[in-house]
């Protein structure tokens, strides 16, 4: 009886591994370095006999196990393939094939980290319960996952979910990392709102608790932000007006149930959500106004979860 | 054997209905009235009798068809009842549900209109052979509809699509008919062409065949565009620049292998394709560069290929 099945998510430099019971109860998790040495050709060959190590230490047999989900930092093809990923010097990798080949025939899939990581949120995480879900992700960049029908959108070029490449402001003058200019990312991420607020700081002054700051962060702002420092509201309103009006956008696209919100910048917690539920709210067209938001809640732990969740399709 | 089925797209005055064959073969269509009196409670039932009447002439075994799509012109439900449809008077019709007794058991679907028309072409019309297609209509207003993986995007409010109501311009002070400001409709729908071609007819003067025009019209814009009359060139600038970034945004979003563009505006052909084209190249994320801009090819007939689709996932 199919009874198991890990979760793999291959980083730069660690795989973070879970194995689960198919009803979504993690019963371990683990890492393992990423050895991304010669084009990363032990990267799977490590990642499965660390599998196999755990499935004899178990004692689980090959015939218990549903399936392997395989999480990258990269684009990845329908068909589990990858054409590059720079970050573990892959080239042309059919990656579900090899694994599966290393692990005598267990079904294996495929997918980009981001999009993994929405469907581990929309599984046992902060969608819970819903099938259409935006998950967005604000850390050093802005990510995102786009769930339709319990599904990932990979899109035709593995761009499904790049909404912090959205343009916002098509009269910025300073470029993105990538090489376009007015990205939601240059205002919504921890880099960005770090930006935001010493654009404000360099302004008229006013007195704030962020003079004092030894630095100027995303996380900086929001501690300001709960003490009701003026200076930090008008900086979240900033980057509360823009990414809300970016997610009512997307909600003319896609229509989700709910707004998942992630990432290192998501630590503010509750009132970062209000903060950007107040503008979304405004701007929002009718059918959608109501659209829930919620906070990701498995932290670095989402990508397992939706590798696992993969293989359950 | 299942060999047959029936596409109903019903409108506010008319219904068109499709007899199908499930390769996707037209093998007849015609019209009848819309009967929206007392509550639109006739609507079904003429439908019903004209397609068991069409069975009975062509001699066709209820066991020999596949299904019945309906195209209704208002969100539709996942499990395809309505919770309201102004147009045709409806108020918690459980459409698929009656349709199935009406017709006896034959299974019933139904979608939204626009939702419906991209799914046609999708399967038989501009963009027959992809599965992950945006379809764009400009006509009195934006419509849209995404279908991901051959499936409508309906979306957990049926906002799924609504393009037409993502906000472009934040600084807008005229109203659309959402009754919110800066929507895309408000430029981009033949209504909205129009308006720019007003507003730039109304600054300082150049020579324009527009100047002559009997009226000014989304038509009359792009036939004089096709001269190379400059004012013309000016204002489906402005419009192409404006629909290729929200086209862009779209991308960010959901990565689509194509962008189908139908809708009266469309009828200026493979000029207005060119235009869109080069402002998206121009501004999309990398990655999505090079996606394929269509010509919806099935006209009025794109409800009713969508509504046999919809029965055949």
């Amino acid at each position: 009886m199919k009874k198991y099945g890990f979760g793999v998510d291959i980083g730069g430099t660690t795989c973070k591994i879970g194995l689960f019971e198919i009803t979504g109860q993690l019963l371990e998790k683990w890492e393992i370095p990423t050895d991304t040495q010669e084009a990363g050709k032990n990267i799977l060959p490590n990642i499965a006999s660390s599998l196999q190590k755990k499935m004899e230490e178990r004692n689980i047999e090959k015939e218990e196990i549903e399936g392997i989900g395989v999480g990258l930092p990269g684009p990845v093809c329908a068909d589990g393939s990858v054409p590059v990923c720079v970050n573990l010097g892959w080239k042309n990798m059919h990656v579900a094939k090899e694994m599966e080949t290393l692990m005598k025939g267990i079904m294996v899939k495929a997918g980009n980290d981001a999009n993994v990581a929405a469907l581990g949120e929309m599984w046992q995480g902060g969608g819970k319960g819903c099938k259409q879900v935006v998950m967005v992700t604000l850390g050093t960049g802005v990510g995102g996952g786009i769930i339709m029908d319990e599904k990932i959108v990979a899109g035709a070029n593995g761009a499904g979910g790049e909404i912090g490449h959205m343009t916002v402001n098509s009269h910025e003058t300073i470029s993105c990392n990538c090489g376009r200019k007015g990205c939601l990312e240059q205002y919504a991420s921890a880099t960005g709102i770090t930006r935001l607020a010493k654009e404000r700081l360099a302004q008229e002054h006013k007195e704030s608790l962020l003079d004092k700051a030894e630095e100027i962060s995303a996380k900086t702002v929001f501690d300001a932000y709960k003490e009701q420092d003026k200076v930090a509201e008008e900086i979240v309103e900033k980057f509360a007006r823009i990414l809300g009006r970016a997610l009512s956008n997307i909600a003319c696209v896609v229509d989700p149930e709910v707004f998942v919100i992630g990432g290192g910048v998501s630590k503010a917690g509750e009132v970062l959500l209000e903060a950007i539920e107040k503008h979304y709210r405004k701007v929002a067209f009718s059918s959608c106004k109501d659209t829930k938001f919620a906070l990701a809640s498995l932290g670095n732990d989402a990508g397992i979860y939706g590798c696992m969740k993969l293989v359950l399709e």
